[in-house]
């Protein structure tokens, strides 16, 4: 083996740190462990994470009959650019989680695993360690399994202090089980859940109209915001409604109640709900109908932003809809309120040009 | 609905343009679905991306016994600094496909579906369309379907003109023919596949002894390089294994011959052949028994970088190990070369303490 060289390149040299690697890799083995089940076959380290589709030992018996894998993949967008100025990094991996999940949920799947891609200026294991706190807090929330993940040291494209992140979900849904809207019809009532604040969109626009030149710093506590900073409040994680909508899923199995779900992203509802609904149906939705969080009117007075512009980025309280048989609508908003969601009647399935109108 | 008022904040001031996404899926949709085949079931545009595992109708039957989900992700790191200085945008698709399906394969899986996160400055629909292209590529190459994506215009991350992009993908392998390297013993022989250059890995490196401060420009053609430049040969695609591989894994379905699979990626030989040796057991490799491209030399010139650093970084032309018994080794090297692979015999398997040895 030749001596090492002095005055030449390595890779630390070039600003790729392969020992922080491996050290981050030790912090991180069991955030991501706990969320492991016997599914998982354990090959931490290898290339490759694997899981096991059907398990039939006794105790976990879960066959699917024609499986249909469904998958999304979703970043938390400038949600970031707020946590690097609270330095409060254990929280965007629920968020990352959650915009992924409550996606993957709209088709009646139920999530199996999760996997992340961080891109980072700097590989600083403690903070990596936090980023990933928030991630594995977040799939056990959901319920699935951290499968793998990829980080990336690129001190060329991020600042020292700042990083991107990027989330890859799978889940499975019985192929007769596929929600897809199909068969929402007139008369049928739409559920709205309530959101925990802006989730993880249109915060290119709300850190312009609460950050911006002039306007607050991270730490004002606006009267407006009933004791939260503005900081906080934009740091919020998203909610995730695996659990409680799954559990209304599991509770219909035979009766096919649930029609229709969506989760209300960038673009609102007026972007979303379009997307699960039939040809000539539209959501009657009664105004005031559910409780639009202080937040969203902090950000309207302070852009100023228009009341339409508003209802087209931001989800104004509403994070998620179920479209669901008129005979149910009861029940399922007592299971749903049974399994911590706040929601409210939002409207009706109406015969209409596509799209939602309002009452 | 009230009038938009004057003077108000909307999304696309604050650097987020909905329409030229919608312009960009639209030329996009073309490159996607020709990727597609029987089992993906087609939702262009809804909340997470459909496949179906099981397919019974009589001319793709295909159902899988007990069968394993293997996923992982990755990016292809500072390889993009050069597509970026060099205006290349259609090839760093076919390295991020690479660098997922090349590891995903090791386990002896069929890679089925990609999904891909791109992150950009700015979005310009036809040079989102460009690395699509590429992206697309790359997945006819494996074969595998690109079933979904997101791209997230952050203003306040990227250069107008830079972009950073992560790939998922998800593959299936019946567990009884799962490739984990436990049946590995000494007298194996380790078959080396060549590489296309690089591969997306050491770019921190190559880029710094390359393209330095006085160094080369990326147009400049040294004599070393047989003709190319060195930003092309610093952009030269990842090369795709997923089909010779796998032609090999089909045709010994019943003798397993093929006991470890390793993708040789950062870390180079010394830090990814030891991932899949059981322990005691060492790859003793014959020096000079297969072709170091220019590429290599060049940069352990110019840096200068110790060998030992070169082994520890790069690939060195060796992109892909198959660890195989030894009756069937010239069989399966015919069988590889008639599949388009450069392939030489590395070495052999012998008892030693664990990582690579020099014959």
């Amino acid at each position: 083996m030749a001596a090492r060289s002095k005055n030449a390149l390595t890779y630390k040299d070039a600003g790729v740190d392969i020992e922080a690697g491996e050290s981050m890799v030790e912090l991180i083995r069991p955030l991501v462990t706990r969320t492991f089940n016997p599914r998982v076959m354990d090959t931490f380290g290898s290339f490759a994470g694997l899981f096991r589709l059907d398990y039939n030992e006794d105790l976990f018996k879960q066959n699917y009959r024609d499986p249909v894998l469904v998958a999304c993949t979703d970043g938390v967008g400038t949600k970031l650019k707020v946590a690097f100025a609270m330095k409060t990094l254990d929280t965007v991996g629920i968020d990352l989680v959650a915009m992924n999940v409550n996606d993957l949920i709209c088709c009646g799947a139920e999530p199996l695993f999760f996997l992340d891609y961080l891109a980072v200026g700097k590989l600083a294991p403690q903070k990596m360690a936090r980023i990933v706190k928030g991630i594995s807090d977040g799939c056990c929330q959901a319920g699935c399994a951290l499968l793998g993940g990829e980080t990336a040291e690129m001190p060329d494209f991020y600042k020292p202090a700042e990083f991107d992140m990027a989330g890859f979900c799978v889940g499975v849904v019985a192929r007769k089980r596929l929600i897809d809207g199909q068969s929402v019809e007139a008369g049928d009532v739409a559920i709205a859940l309530a959101s925990s604040g802006l989730h993880s969109n249109g915060y290119g626009l709300a850190r312009r109209a609460l950050l911006g030149r002039g306007r607050y710093r991270p730490t004002d506590r606006p009267a407006e915001l009933q004791g939260a900073s503005v900081g906080e409040e934009l740091l919020r994680p998203t909610r995730i409604y695996v659990r409680s909508v799954l559990s209304v899923l599991h509770s219909y199995r035979v009766k096919r109640v649930v029609k229709a779900l969506a989760n209300i992203t960038g673009g609102g509802l007026a972007g979303n709900l379009p997307r699960v609904l039939p040809a000539g149906l539209t959501v009657r939705i009664k105004r005031g109908s559910w409780r639009v969080p202080p937040v969203f009117k902090l950000i309207a007075a302070k852009g100023p932003v228009d009341p339409i512009e508003m209802l087209r980025v931001f989800n104004m309280g509403v994070g998620f809809v179920m479209i669901v048989s008129p005979h149910f609508a009861n029940a399922i908003m007592t299971r749903l309120r049974r399994a911590g969601e706040l929601c409210w009647v939002l409207g009706k399935v109406r015969k209409g040009d596509p799209g939602i109108t309002w009452a």
